[in-house]
């Protein structure tokens, strides 16, 4: 999405260590106008898939996942990070790794909000290693529901995770493919 | 706010130790179009006072945030939380401490999106002791920018946070006040 790459290379910085800093637009403040039109294009991406439910994580793709649930007339569902595996009460986990932070978390949700007939979109910011989607799908799968896709804003290509679950059969879809990245620029798919 | 009001008597949930949950509409899914009408009362309390940017605290307040900042059409921005009192970079910090958890965390913004013209909103979905807002408040202050007031969903007028806030000059609207609550229900203010 022309768009979102051109908001990539003018204000995005890519790090050392390969990071990508968009907080100044997507994940730390955000610009809400442009989140608009990411959820508008998932909407137009996913809109004959019969979609009840969005679900993200916490925090970053909560934003641009209330947007996106607002396309689609829809609730949205954020799973919760706890460092502890004994959650209380009924509720779906699954163990998400974090490279960025070098722990594991799990990921949980309630189960009165995930249900075997909902047609849950994945929706996320980022997508590098895959293992957050991976996690969410996870609990959709606990629920007997059924994932239909997942969107994520920027996908990091030259890492494994979204090749990885598309070969396992989800479909994904990303509005920025980033093919390469060093500190004097960002080359796109 | 009749509606909210509504809302929380027919879908929240008082648990043992004074706790209200809401999260089938408000802190885990999300009804967004219920925010969204919750993010139109917002605008309507404060549109007369030049808002530049919304603020809030990561995860739950987010999503109204976003909905809120879609109504001013302003950036909106959200703290960050984090264990640990040495954050890198050139942010903002303050302590918060957490009743519900038991534990004191850090909250921080990015020096480079809290400027000293912005006039900005507090945002969250819950008010209860007051330490969120505060922390949020110290930010704003730090930054030598101006705090408008507070829009928060939900006030539980009967502790204290809300009254002290206000007693410190700051302006706080709740669109739903809660004077008691126990197993058999919720009386508003």
């Amino acid at each position: 999405m022309k768009l979102l790459e051109d908001r990539i290379r003018q204000d995005g910085v890519v790090k050392a260590g390969g990071v990508l800093k968009v907080d100044s637009f997507l994940n730390h403040q955000l610009d809400v106008a442009l989140l608009e039109e990411l959820a508008g294009e998932f909407y137009r991406l996913f809109r004959e898939e019969g979609v009840t439910k969005i679900l993200t994580i916490e925090a970053s793709g909560i934003a641009i996942a209330a947007l996106t649930a607002q396309k689609f007339a829809v609730p949205a569902l954020f799973a919760k990070k706890s460092r502890t595996s004994n959650m209380a009460g009924d509720v779906y986990t699954a163990p998400v790794e974090s490279f960025t932070h070098g722990v594991t978390y799990q990921v949980m949700v309630s189960r009165d909000f995930l249900r075997p007939q909902d047609r849950v979109l994945l929706i996320d910011d980022f997508l590098a290693n895959g293992k957050a989607l991976e996690g969410l799908w996870s609990l959709v799968k606990q629920a007997g529901a059924t994932a239909v896709g997942a969107g994520v804003c920027v996908e990091k290509a030259f890492q494994p995770g979204g090749d990885a679950l598309r070969n396992q059969g989800l479909r994904v879809e990303a509005l920025a493919r980033i093919a390469s990245m060093d500190e004097t620029g960002v080359t796109f798919c």
